[in-house]
């Protein structure tokens, strides 16, 4: 094992590859080239060796403050002269381990590279630079009467969602970053910096470059730019809770709103648990029971035709009456606390940290995908909760453990791998947006098959010979 | 240039490779696999020659009806023990000549997979083999209440619109092959079988295979099933034909259409040429007048409103009142009539072949980009037409010409490349959804940037490193 990585029963899986030498030649270069943009200070370090994923610090051997694209494609030039390792840095809002630098080498943080870099709302596109957030983003755009609503709770940048291929609560309406992303900047394993996709709407020329490197984790370039598309600001807006007697029921409503067309723009389920946590958390007082959030958008009567369907759906399935949020403040309290969610939850166990699940699978699935991982959580006696973008087929169902229990870690990861294999079976993935990172490397070949997965390997091998891209992610060493 | 190409004014460009050797083993190998379902009867062999592009008949030196996957990858393994090449072939509806074997080696006629593997109504997904066509999958989901929507025009076989990232008519409200297909079985240049995507609506599971295979014309690996997403047949249908004054009137309707996010299912421009050709072929009286034929789906208030709004943007644009489509035969004249547009135009002129131009725009470039191409047609004097999904910028001005005028088709060449140019300076692409095929090689790289293409074809080069995968497409030899 790694001696950098301070002992904890979780661990990444599997053992990461030694720690490369980075060599001082490449220190002294990276000085001379960025100044005081280049540190080895620990605390930087350190603070770029953690995300938000339960694995310990991590720490890179140097940082590298990155302005602009020539930044990075100037400090990826000198680490592949040297075969370190890079890997990107937007806000540290991975969930997976993305951001530890378990071989070594340079984080590159992006975070000051927030410029907007053309907003073209007669086309419905923007173009930023990948540290953006997109709160920042939607801030900056709110003037032109567009939104960008890929939501995936966390302020992330960008750059971050599109290399993890994000979605999050708008996605059961909007899809994802899959389909959100018109082109990229990239840079390159060799530092040159090369543009995919173009501002049309659809295009038929060639490989599709931006969609191999959505969710590619920083394993096959750094993206610089991203060319999104926008959305009109809907001209009405509406959302409301609905409280269930059970998840099953609340899970049977989601599944016959889908299947019937609607085309609501978020459909959350929280459980009691989830609950509980939102209310210690945000001073709320919502009824602690199995609940879908849900928002509508549209013109005034498409919403409200939208609404009613999904009224008569819920009451079918035992649903109680709607409760309305109908300002935008009522709105923000709710969808914040919704966001909150995660911190929320950690909050109710002190000391504990959190491992999430983050399986999707076909709609129709859905009920025994939840019903049975629930049954297993209960059985197993660890605390858990369950948020869930469940219009998609995608929950998080999350296990609240004590880092130096290795029993309690060993019980969250059977009870993972049990329903990871359940999703697998009921034709679903591990992940529908959280990405592979350190732990799912596994999953990923159980899932995609050994044979894809060499197929993955060898664009790997042909865009990164020299495996410095964020290695040790996506695809095990 | 190559013995087996007829003498012809439109050839690809650049000039292929030479075709390769097949020897003799292969042939008596492919024999003893596939008895008489390989062929080399020079009639077999013609027909898989020629597409609906305008290059001359280049023939494969076999041909081998496969019905299976199976027979799929055993096919590809044999032509990949004797590196000669292999090109799928569907219904042969390519318009960019990627049926041509231009190398030589082996078609593989996948017209015989017509199977549907599994629908699954309650998740919106079906699998299907490579050789079902749209029209075949649409009329045996019928009984479902589904559908799927993306037409583009030619009755293609599944495969072939994946292969081309293809799209059409209703790709303005529902995407293209991009955003519609979730998996794909994938016969390797080495005959192995892997499977992508699962059908879960979302995965952050890896890198985007799907999204890889798709678009690469046949020259990544050969599709033999594809899972895509089907959506509830709407509630309500509305057709509806404007006249305008001018095609400029028109184009600056439908700008405003998609600027103000109205989700319109189709929006169609015809010129007064193609609606003269279409008036003669389908025996039908439309005005001779720049026309949008537009759709409206949704609930019946919803498309109400949505041809309200419509309505009003056109009026303001000088556009005259809506003539209605509202029974469904009349909605299938109209879209009938649309589809055969290609061959109403072929037939205005005996002899002709036709040069059709794919450019796709960001929308506000639209205008520009139709006006001025429109200005060089008429003052170059060749007979053209107009049909373009401006929905989504994208549309085809198509010349046509007497294949054996080298005038003609040097007049053709330049003005295609003006657009092309044009399209790509205003942030676009050459071809929307045609492909690159045979002929807009070069384009690729105009519009890519040499170090994409490099990209691309390092990835080429790892998944395909004998080159068998329809070699001298997408990618200049």
């Amino acid at each position: 094992m790694n001696a950098a990585l301070p002992s904890s029963a979780l661990a990444p899986d599997p053992a990461p590859a030694p720690r490369r030498q980075v060599p001082p030649a490449l220190l002294a270069a990276l000085r001379e080239r960025f100044g005081d943009r280049c540190s080895t200070a620990a605390a930087v370090r350190d603070q770029h060796g953690r995300d938000e994923s339960p694995y310990p610090l991590t720490p890179p051997d140097a940082v590298v403050f990155c302005e602009s694209t020539q930044d990075v494609a100037d400090a990826v030039a000198l680490a592949s002269a040297h075969a370190v390792p890079v890997i990107p840095f937007g806000v540290g809002s991975s969930l997976e381990g993305h951001l530890l630098a378990v071989q070594g080498g340079i984080s590159l943080d992006l975070g000051r590279m927030t410029r907007i870099v053309a907003v073209n709302p007669e086309d419905l596109t923007v173009t930023v630079q990948a540290g953006v957030t997109r709160e920042q983003l939607n801030r900056e755009i709110r003037d032109t009467g567009l939104f960008f609503p890929i939501d995936p709770g966390a302020n992330a940048s960008l750059g971050g969602m599109a290399a993890t291929r994000a979605s999050g609560t708008n996605a059961v309406r909007y899809g994802t970053m899959r389909e959100n992303v018109l082109g990229l900047q990239v840079v390159t394993a060799t530092g040159e910096v090369i543009q995919t996709g173009t501002r049309a709407k659809k295009s038929a020329a060639g490989y599709d470059l931006t969609r191999l490197f959505v969710g590619s984790e920083g394993t096959l370039g750094v993206m610089t730019e991203i060319t999104l598309k926008l959305y009109p600001l809907p001209e009405a807006v509406s959302a409301a809770v609905c409280h269930f007697p059970s998840i099953d029921a609340a899970v049977r409503t989601t599944i016959q709103i889908i299947q019937m067309g609607v085309p609501i723009a978020r459909c959350e389920l929280l459980d009691a648990h989830a609950i509980r946590a939102v209310n210690a958390h945000s001073k709320l007082s919502l009824r602690e029971a199995p609940m879908l959030l849900m928002e509508f958008h549209g013109s005034p009567a498409g919403v409200q035709e939208q609404a009613q369907t999904v009224q008569a759906i819920a009451s079918d399935c035992g649903g109680e009456a709607f409760e309305w949020a109908s300002t935008p403040e009522a709105r923000t309290r709710l969808w914040t606390a919704r966001h909150q969610a995660y911190f929320a939850a950690l909050q109710t166990r002190p000391g504990c940290r959190c491992l999430s699940t983050d399986t999707c699978v076909p709609i129709s699935a859905l009920a025994e995908s939840i019903n049975a991982s629930v049954a297993e959580a209960e059985a197993a006696g660890l605390p858990y909760w369950i948020v869930g973008h469940v219009g998609d087929g995608n929950f998080h169902l999350s296990y609240l453990l004590d880092p130096d229990s290795p029993a309690e870690v060993a019980t969250a990861e059977r009870l993972s791998e049990q329903m990871v294999r359940r999703a697998i079976r009921l034709q679903g993935t591990c992940t529908g947006e959280h990405g592979i990172g350190l732990h799912k490397m596994g999953y990923l070949v159980e899932e995609a098959g050994p044979a894809a997965v060499a197929l993955m390997r060898s664009i790997k091998q042909a865009l990164d010979p020299k495996n410095i891209m964020n290695p040790g992610k996506v695809l095990a060493p």
